[in-house]
């Protein structure tokens, strides 16, 4: 099997980047040869998770066709969000949570979605039914995207999976997921939101 | 949560009918109220899978809006093999092995599809998952459409883990793969394939 690049939806948020990372670990535990890319720079947020569990950014790319000619996206699935020439590429794999529009594949594929609040959720269930163990950085970069995308489990998006998850997380990585998302939160986009619960 | 409707694709094969029936009985075990339906009558092999195995074909329906608001799609997803006002109701669920085509949700939604011989294939994983036994005439049912799709392992969409899975299901039924199989294959429509094999 040719290599993959895995990567989430343009304008990436922490999970679109940190379920790439994550994904592409999954891929290469089970023998399938992948590297996660982003479409975009990182958010401050982002950096902030990347630099506190000591990972290097994804590198960024315009489009696939010129390197692979399959790919997998995570957190995303609408044509329109993801790489600029997704239309002459075999989408093997999808992971999310959201609604699933504008998508469909020639051949048969691995899709994987559930309503949850985040990606890395999904992705977490699925090292643990392989048996596959989680690298603590992997496992903070998780939990950053959990925190994220449910905003410290205050999104009416969150599910008791995602904070069981979380926390199971949170554990792998020996972080406090409360002091260590509010600082994450702080350091990105999310400030306002949060401050003005305090 | 209201009462689901699971079915598979119109012109039912035994992979339809009986991923309906298993896809319930899973959905059913975590708390889900679910029935299998049909959206056609069922062929001479699935009659005589459900005879063996001692279970009822399930209703044949023509619409499901006019009983619930949600369905349940097992075997396929594309909308025109669905039932005809599948557009006036939310899918929460798919279990396919199928490509993704006319297909979309206007909510997040549970999708598992793998590119394996047989959608029972990837619900005995779903079962393994959440530790949820099968009872012996079940896994009969879901060992037959792995044998009617594959055709006895013989077909091109037949995966090292239908072969598995198949095994484990026959175990769990008793029976013979290759001799229950021949016959169910004989009773169905498959008969002239098999006995120029012969
Ligand atoms: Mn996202
Ligand atoms: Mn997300
Ligand atoms: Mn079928
Ligand atoms: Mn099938």
């Amino acid at each position: 099997m040719e290599k993959l690049l895995v990567f989430g939806h343009q304008n990436p948020d922490t999970d679109a980047i940190t379920s790439a990372i994550s994904f592409a670990y999954y891929l290469n535990q089970i023998g399938v040869e992948a590297e996660a890319v982003a479409l975009g720079e990182l958010s401050d947020e982002t950096a902030y998770a990347l630099n506190h569990f000591h990972t290097e950014a994804p590198r960024v790319i315009k489009t696939a066709s010129n390197e692979v000619k399959a790919v997998a996206l995570v957190d995303h699935n609408e044509f329109q969000q993801s790489v600029s020439d997704i239309s002459s590429l075999e989408v093997q794999y999808v992971i999310d949570h959201h609604r699933i529009d504008n998508f469909h594949t020639a051949n048969p594929v691995y899709y994987r979605a559930e309503p949850v609040g985040c990606t890395n959720t999904v992705i977490y269930k699925m090292f643990k039914e392989k048996g596959i163990e989680i690298p603590a950085e992997l496992a903070g970069l998780m939990l950053s995207a959990i925190i994220s995308d449910t905003l410290l489990f205050k999104s009416p998006t969150c599910t008791d999976e995602d904070v069981v998850v979380a926390k199971a997380l949170a554990k792998i990585a020996d972080v406090d997921p409360n002091e260590y998302g509010l600082a994450m939160l702080k350091a990105g986009t999310n400030l306002d939101d949060i401050s003005s619960e305090e």
